[in-house]
């Protein structure tokens, strides 16, 4: 019979994760501290973060170690299953080879924890009691509820508005978690409160969430800081645990990939699958193709500029160099909550530049189109984030049937859509559009940056 | 390091079911024809479920074959992970050593797939092209949904309708995966008419949606059947997998559970991970306890009587030998839907009364409390059904404390409560209440039946 699931043991879990920098052949610029415009620094930045995972953010170390109390918790759900979708391929008849890394069996049902875990660990060695963060689509925001209380810190969610109305079970898991949830743009900050001002029915964006995060780890003293769930150097270095799994696991299955996929939100699920295996291109001379899928609604690679922006609405965090289509850029309200964010980090946005990884965009149609095909073959229903790997996996299958050539593809499943199923409802009953996006509205929030740069 | 999750390769998946019928002292006695009060043949059952599944449940082989194309879908998510739940031992501060099985990682989130799947493909192999069926707190029909349309049929799934009002994502699951989702009293059937005359309120009941689609079933010709998630010897033959999986996995882990739990509703799961460790105490005289867990307003083992009863409240199933509330019984609406059914099947009917399995009634609040404290502890929120069991498994735990005596207990988590978030946002919210029933409504009910009978 044949393998569907490739596992590994927990003993043969990997016990570091890779920092990509270290292989880069262009290093990315340093963020800047927009007052002096100076590199911004160690201490600077420990004001938001804790250090240890600052001490991440600027290492250039190849490995790093996974301590042994995030081993632990990780072994509640990892390693993750790579699966060969058979049921996928059959349905699309074609020549390739699918298989995906299900990051959808964690806890909280997505790639996230990941990161949340070794975050709220290095946080509370340090003695932080309170964190404050932000949430676009939930699934990060659930995932930092579930490592808070592992590690009794209590935790404050600021939560885009609309995915808030869009997706109420999010609430409700980060509250079983024991998370404080506020809609966000709200008046509990001094921003959220000038963002009402001007516009009371603000629907709230990733940007406008971190403002006010950020805002609270800044003013409630030394046992508060913040963090975030994708972007930063950091956060991608924590998730390349998936990629390191997957480099195994193909190995298992016998089989190597031409091309791997991630959606593409700030970088994180990215990183986790592709950064592994674009490390045998940097240094083994193999040519797989590493691509990175946004929404047509949110094309920061695809159609934005490489620029230095802030990372957040306010203008609160350093400046960063990125992929962006401005830090005042409003996303359409696609359920896609997770891929709304104007900008890619700093290592994505120079590998982007130096065209070592490639990216595409997906109306939002045909993600979905492509999510149900996935939830009627293989069962699994998708996070709408998800939908867009899938998407391009199915392109490149269908693509190979068309050119009669086999190939190897792996995507990662970032997420499951058990509580996205509202989304589900909306496509089904023709109520999506695609939000394809008027090159205009793309020029206006870039001029509106350089004006300000 | 210590290993949190006991793993079976896909290679080690036990490839049979397993039959208690053969094993046990005294066999269950027959259902009998209501009219004729004679055992149902092969023939009258045949007219209602597919014929494979007939010989099934009139079966006393001891091994049934799981066929290819069964184990091929079973791979999709099983072998599930035996998990040691060092976070609840450790909050509990218990000597005793808890593990559970972790049925909720498949695509429905439950066990019941285990069961969905082969239904649907021996129905399929038949040429049957529609199914009816009913649900309670959707874990059922969700699993029948998915399982269907693996097979392309078309299926109906009745759901009780209070459960419908408290699990909206429950029906849009279903939908997602291709079923047609009416709530239960309807005006699509006979019956359905008939409550809703007298009632136009009411919330319906397993007993009530189960008389729709049994006459669905019955009523529309030759490419039509009916099928059930659990309470029929064919469906706990099916989930005995989760069983045989664990026997291995305890073996694996080097352990022996003393205790082995599951939650209680017609006996799916429970029979699931019950019945293969009962083979070791029925034919090698080892001492299992095996404890079956209900509700406290569900109460048919530990306050019902042993009678023959009807399956459903129409009364238009064959009689059943089973411990029963009567089948006009109205369970109070607890958010374990699954849970709220009014008898056992006659398997589990006959261990009882044989005392080779044990009964124990956990009231709402209880199970929320223990379900929260697994939550927090190993990270998972588990469905409101299965908190029956881990509430039990921490009453064991806590025993095992003031005794002073270590033990080993195993429960099984029959599945997660991403969709159910609702009802634990009721139980935050103080809104639950316990439901203990009084004996005079238990006493009505037998009584209404023992005038039937």
């Amino acid at each position: 019979m044949k393998t569907k699931k490739f596992m590994l043991s927990e003993q043969q879990m990997p016990t570091k994760w890779y920092n990509i920098v270290a292989d880069m052949p262009n290093k990315p610029l340093p963020a800047l501290d927009p007052a002096t415009k100076q590199p911004v620094t160690f201490e600077s930045l420990s004001r938001v973060f804790g250090e240890e995972l600052v001490k991440q953010e600027l290492s250039e170390e190849r490995f790093i170690e996974i301590p042994d109390e995030v081993q632990d918790l990780y072994k509640i759900w990892r390693p993750t299953p790579l699966v060969r979708a058979y049921g996928l391929e059959r349905m699309l008849d074609t020549p390739a080879k699918i298989y995906f890394k299900n990051e959808s069996t964690s806890p909280a049902g997505s790639h996230k924890p990941n990161t949340a875990i070794p975050q709220a660990y290095y946080n509370a060695k340090q003695g932080i009691k309170y964190l404050a963060t932000e949430t676009g689509g939930g699934q990060w925001g659930s995932a930092m509820a579930l490592a808070c209380q592992y590690f009794n810190i209590d935790l404050r969610v600021y939560m885009v508005k609309v995915s808030c109305e869009q997706k109420p079970y999010r609430k409700l898991l980060m509250n079983a978690w024991g998370a404080n949830v506020i809609p966000s743009p709200s008046t509990t900050t001094r921003f959220g409160r000038d963002v009402l001002a001007k516009d009371p029915d603000c629907a709230g964006n990733l940007g406008i969430a971190i403002s006010e995060a950020v805002e609270v780890a800044l003013e409630h003293g030394e046992h508060t800081r913040y963090c975030l769930g994708s972007v930063m150097n950091h956060v991608l270095l924590h998730q390349t645990i998936i990629g390191e799994e997957a480099l195994l696991q193909m190995e298992m299955a016998g089989d190597e990939p031409d091309v791997v996929i991630g959606c593409f939100g700030g970088g994180s699920n990215f990183a986790g699958i592709g950064f592994p295996f674009l490390r045998r291109n940097l240094t083994e001379g193999k040519q797989t193709r590493i691509v990175a899928v946004e929404p047509t609604s949110c094309p920061k690679l695809t159609r934005g500029e490489f620029q230095y922006d802030f990372g957040d609405t306010a203008g609160m965090t350093p400046m960063m160099p990125m992929y962006t289509l401005g830090h005042s850029f409003q996303p359409s309200n696609i359920h896609a909550g997770g891929l709304r964010y104007h900008g890619a980090g700093s290592i994505v946005s120079q590998l982007y530049k130096d065209r070592l990884i490639e990216a595409q965009s997906v109306p939002q149609l045909e993600t979905f189109a492509a999510g149900m095909m996935f939830a009627n073959s293989e069962g699994i229903i998708p996070a709408p984030e998800s939908c867009h790997a899938i998407a391009v996996a199915i392109r490149e299958a269908k693509r190979a049937k068309e050119e009669g050539c086999p190939r190897t593809i792996l995507f990662n499943l970032s997420g499951n859509g058990m509580i996205d199923l509202y989304a589900f409802e909306q496509y089904f009953a023709n109520k999506l559009t695609d939000y394809d996006l008027p090159e205009s509205e793309i020029r206006r929030s870039i001029d509106e940056l350089e004006q300000i740069i």
